[in-house]
């Protein structure tokens, strides 16, 4: 019989200090950019663990993260799971009493902070009931004044510890390594706990060629934040498979971003899609960087467009789609096309990469209609998108009666509305609550949305429901200009692009131009917030 | 915190029925090619679990198979597998008492066999104590004559059952699903279980760009037989990710391999040296193929010298090295080489591409030497490997006593002598009881025969000890000249080949040209033969 063997992330540590101690990591902090190797990224996570010992912190405690990325928060990505630990990286852009509250909902013992955001806790320092000490990252040689209390020096704890370090084996595959909350559509935010074996399992599958497909030999940036769903769990798959990571800090700026894939030879990146559409339009202003190194980049967290996809292509930015959630460690679907759908035509293929794709091995999928009933596969009907897997949460942390609403039975009901094709490419139509139900039908506003981003002179474009005495909601249609086309463009020229494209009925009630389209803290359509302000 | 989702072989038959309907199988069989979808397959693998049950198999049996590589014995591979039962795949070339052995120590209680093997299983089937029934994989519209009693016809029992089958949900992933049994160095075969967790994680890990980069888009031909460590994994990494498989039956002939690769545009395979060397032989006798699709093979089984990798290079065929063992899975190592080390100069990365490589993710290594103590990484300093982890056998199959000698501590003891160099690249260079241990040094007899095997006229070479009053051991080898370069090459010539390549106290005390080096079951030189004619 095999060995009992559990999953545990230390495996991913050893196997980087062992066959890969040379390799290289960027990182950007505030102050300066560093250049270490896995090699020395190893000391220093045994220092770290010799360090969290030494503060008190046991095992099964939570730590807190609230940081860029950088390579002390990998540090901490490392030595906190194979302390047998809770890594709780902490979402900078949570308003003031959501950071309060997860903080303390969580308990967390020790917050790891980076030096430029120590104000943002300070704020709600005084209000965290569980928080024993704070550790400051700072390139400084000596500890930013702060309010905190008791703040303490990364570097100086670390230089002072031991440079080995035996991490735990007894540790149960099950037990909890990583923690995020998500946003919740209302309420305070919902937490999610990873488990040794969910982030062993996700870093593994992630990494398969119809994936990102990553080796040893890729240099892969990941933009997506270390505190949304642990920058999508790529930094465990790095340093797994001795992939070079750049660490490209708090600075996102599309220049900042390019300089820096051109600089460090960047094959694979992943972030959302306002990254890359910022990135897009820097390109089309005419700025050139040289990116021939790059291979493909995942884009995620919410949907890009058909054209967008197409445009960024123009410039050798080749994206995969990919869809995941907080609750799902976080990928679920990617969009990889079929060998036989190369043969197709550009526009059928371009179709087929805007969706969210195709199912990841070791995942099972159902979509069901309102009745309860699995939607056909024909591209048309919408249904709820159900998933469970080794990876997909099964309730949320502490939290029973708010995990009834999204776990049943064994299923993770995602609260996005789907639909699913012949070949099994999902799209995602909209979140439910967004979805636009007229006259009993529904209108998916993100097609509209896509649509109508199209338009040459539309930069962004969200879509909500208006309440009708008729037809109960109709679409109305948010749409911020590109900056040279400012009131160039009149609501009926949108209309009459619009026409033919999509259904008659389908067509917005009303098309506003707004200068901005609010975000939520994840960087998503705040749909609720333009609700409020037109609905 | 996530879900307690057990790891099943399951979700890879779903997977392929649910999004890789259309994509193909080839499979040669006795009489005809066939080729069918992983769609057809579901269905037939649903008719085929319906007949398992009909025909009285209950979870937990073992179930026989003794057949080649098509795609009957696929369907048995998920059928039985995902039907919680257990997948015992009999090695065709055991000798008689050892075939009686297997059978009767699994207890099989079914066996299905391809109507050309018919003969070898009546040799022994009046002495197998627990075989209820068998069931005859064949293309004929009746069965074959047999004595095997009773015989069942495979395609009629798959006939008359349904095409739909609810394959169980409740299975512990720790539950044994495949079999096979090693050819012990000494005494009767020993067996190993796979578990249902073990077969989903070496299917994942070895699919990684790092391994054998296996996608959708490839075209994958197992040539290791599916009775040797299930053709290593390949049909179950192969069905999850929608890989096109070519089975080649039983035909292995270089022009009927080449053929096949050609026709079916055949991108990865997988194979032992002797394969790979009858090709480059058939090759390099002028006969001409468009193996252009090839995009790397993997040897394994025993080692390939730098010098078949290079001249299988130049026919295009792009070698890597892999290792491993029935009792793990099988890969443990796989020698792709790392980014930097592309710059190195020719020579050193053909050395290092014959090395059996680098440690596989997920699992453990450790090399001892005969104090017991880690071995240094310089390439030098020999030690037996140990390997664990979650596909790693922890024991053999009811065998307590004799699985004391190989499993100790938490560890397997591959029998394996082996070096690793500064880059963790490990060098087998023998097997513990093949090693020749000449004044109180050992002598890698795999060293000596690689060099001998440079010689432009020599096929193969086998270095075993022979005893000797002042030494205790030296070594003597046994060529196998090129057919074309019989008589033309004399003992001295060879020695004078070897001078200067390798230590003068290394080179043979004899050498005997003989006709053929004999092989072992599993295609490996048979020194323990050898020793035995010339010891």
């Amino acid at each position: 019989m095999m060995m009992k063997h559990p999953l545990l992330i230390k495996t991913m540590l050893e196997r980087s200090r062992k066959l890969f101690p040379k390799k290289e990591i960027f990182s950007r902090c505030f102050e300066k950019d560093h250049r270490l190797t896995y090699g020395d990224m190893h000391k220093r996570v045994c220092r770290l663990a010799n360090v969290l010992q030494s503060l008190g912190a046991q095992r099964g405690d939570k730590i807190g993260t609230f940081a860029w990325n950088n390579h002390r928060h990998l540090e901490l990505y490392f030595a906190v799971t194979c302390s047998d630990m809770v890594l709780h990286t902490l979402n900078l852009r949570l308003f003031p009493e959501h950071l309060i509250h997860v903080i303390n909902h969580a308990a967390d013992k020790i917050i790891f902070v980076d030096e430029d955001l120590i104000p943002l806790l300070e704020r709600v320092s005084d209000q965290l009931t569980t928080v024993e000490k704070y550790v400051i990252l700072t390139d400084k040689e000596e500890l930013p004044p702060t309010r905190l209390s008791p703040a303490l020096h990364y570097e100086k704890l670390l230089a002072d510890a031991p440079e080995t370090f035996e991490f735990p084996d007894d540790v149960d595959e099950n037990s909890p390594a990583g923690m995020c909350y998500t946003t919740a559509t209302t309420g305070l935010p919902k937490g999610v706990l990873y488990t040794q074996r969910s982030i062993y399992l996700h870093s593994l599958v992630q990494a398969l060629p119809d994936i990102h497909c990553l080796a040893e030999q890729d240099v892969l940036m990941p933009v997506v934040p270390m505190f949304h769903v642990m920058a999508w769990g790529l930094p465990f798959s790095a340093a797994w498979l001795g992939t070079k990571l750049v660490m490209p800090g708090r600075v996102l700026t599309p220049d900042a971003l390019c300089k820096l894939m051109e600089q460090e030879k960047v094959t694979i990146s992943a972030g959302v899609p306002t990254i890359w559409m910022s990135i897009l339009q820097h390109l089309e202003a005419g700025n050139k960087y040289d990116l021939s190194a790059l291979r493909h980049v995942a884009i995620g967290g919410s949907a890009a467009s058909a054209n967008m996809i197409k445009l960024l292509g123009k410039f050798g930015i080749n994206v995969f789609h990919a869809y995941g959630m907080t609750e799902t460690s976080p990928v679920v679907l990617a969009s990889r096309l079929k060998s036989y759908m190369k043969e197709w035509g550009e526009d059928r293929q371009y179709a087929l990469r805007a969706k969210q794709g195709l199912l990841l091995p070791g995942l099972d999928m159902k979509i069901v209609n309102n009745e309860g009933n699995e939607v056909a596969w024909d591209g048309k009907e919408m249904g709820e998108l159900c998933v469970r897997g080794p990876w997909i949460a099964g309730a949320y942390f502490d939290e029973p009666e708010r995990s009834k609403e999204n776990f049943r039975d064994g299923w993770l009901y995602t609260n996005d509305m789907v639909t699913i094709d012949e070949e099994g490419f999902v799209l995602i139509q909209d979140r439910a609550k967004d979805l636009i139900k007229s006259g009993g039908e529904w209108i998916s506003s993100v097609d509209l949305e896509n649509v109508i981003m199209i338009h040459p002179a539309v930069a962004e474009a969200a879509v909500i429901a208006i309440p009708d005495p008729k037809w109960q909601e109709r679409p109305m249609a948010c749409v911020v200009l590109k900056a040279a086309e400012k009131d160039k463009v009149t609501e009926a020229d949108i209309l009459a692009f619009l026409e033919g494209k999509v259904a008659k009925w389908w067509l917005p009630d009303k098309v506003m131009f707004i200068d901005e389209i609010p975000k939520t803290s994840v960087g998503k359509f705040n749909k609720k917030a333009l609700r409020e302000r037109f609905g």
